[in-house]
């Protein structure tokens, strides 16, 4: 935990009483005491300090904390993600790492090869998967929770919603290891909002494929090798913003 | 499992009988029978394919199958990874993801801020990491295990060994979140090994820090955003390669 993330309901007068587990790390991680000053964020708001006012030991601790929160937070990523619905302990390990690398909206859809007893896991409801992109945020010491949204069935998603929002897009990427483009010879320096689309294990089926081409995805590869999807996700995202930083240094 | 290794020991006369996981996975995964083939690789060696001739069901099941290995396996990987250890969760999803991405040794070396307990994971011995290594390059359709090498002592290694190897290593990458270059402003086209070392949650120390750069380190850092060990190693590896790619064909 990077950052204390507080909402805007628990501050009171620039005072903040904490005595969950942040209360605990403040004060056994960070072993802070009073007149310390810890980091600070609002969830969606800016980030800054807050200083320890009282602690008191205890199971949890309470911890009371005034907070001064100025700094703006980092402009919203230009990257959104697809992900085929993974199995729950993957979903969990790419939430807060999708959180910590820096998403806007992560849409979690269905796929042919999505087995159907993933969607019985609790964490596709919102209370339990804001608290894994929560992580990502404390870890990376950001306050933007990346937005999420929900598609159950694959038809509708495709062939509804994606030619409603395709435009907001100026880069399509649909990842599958048979692309025969690759993602430095698509992006191009300069603004605009990319799109990328991860498939399930064993990847998405051709139905799927054609209805991404349909809506203007490009099919990329990053290579033969074979990854798993939570490997992917990172690798494709930091290999998007490793080429997009590159390209736009050498356009300037 | 995307390919079934196997080693020089297992094949007699261009035969392989096999009853442990790969058994299971040939017979319940892929649902293979005789005449069926599937993607076979000798570990360090070439890849091809094998056919089965046998099939006896049980637990675990009994699989015969004739390999014809005659594929070169790719290159071997230009980039090397020095990592403090990580806690033993972290460290076996970072073996199996590393082997997938492909790495040519990893140097898993003691730092400041280890905790002393992790060293008492099993995971430290050879049987062990091997282990995930083959479960990466299963993932990842490779035959080529990394060399491991085990450092249990910092001074030693950076002191000692480091000044052997740091020769053959055109880069040279200490990540740090504090470094004032930047893998772009740092790797250039054209052949030569890149050596990235990768700290402990917490980061290197300064001590550290100084070895290091007296031996011809950069440290470079990939943004403000910390990331856990396991999701830098991945984020770290995939941007040098993507910044060596597109080097590499913009200086064509």
């Amino acid at each position: 935990m990077n950052i204390i993330l507080v909402e805007e309901q628990e501050i009171h007068g620039g005072r903040v009483v904490l005595d969950d587990r942040r209360a605990v790390h403040i004060h056994k991680v960070l072993r802070a005491t009073v007149g310390d000053r810890v980091r600070v964020g609002l969830v969606n708001g800016p980030m800054g300090s807050g200083t320890l006012t009282s602690v008191v030991t205890g199971r949890p601790p309470r911890v009371e904390l005034t907070v001064e929160l100025s700094e703006h937070p980092a402009d919203r990523p230009e990257i959104d993600i697809i992900l085929a619905l993974p199995r729950p302990i993957m979903l969990r390990r790419i939430l807060s790492q999708v959180a910590a690398l820096g998403i806007g909206t992560l849409f979690v859809i269905q796929a042919n090869r999505v087995e159907k007893s993933f969607w019985d896991s609790s964490l596709v409801e919102e209370h339990e998967y804001l608290e894994h992109l929560r992580h990502g945020l404390e870890q990376a010491v950001d306050t933007r929770l990346p937005h999420v949204r929900i598609f159950k069935k694959f038809k509708p998603f495709a062939e509804d919603f994606l030619p409603q929002v395709k435009g907001d897009y100026r880069f399509r990427i649909l990842a599958h290891p048979y692309g025969t483009s690759t993602l430095a010879g698509y992006l191009e320096p300069g603004p605009g909002r990319i799109l990328l689309a991860v498939g399930p294990e064993g990847g998405w089926v051709d139905f799927e494929v054609e209805r991404f081409a349909a809506q203007g995805f490009r099919c990329c590869s990053i290579g033969e090798r074979i990854l798993k999807v939570d490997t992917a996700v990172v690798a494709l995202h930091a290999r998007i913003s490793a080429i997009r930083e590159l390209l736009g240094q050498s356009a300037k």
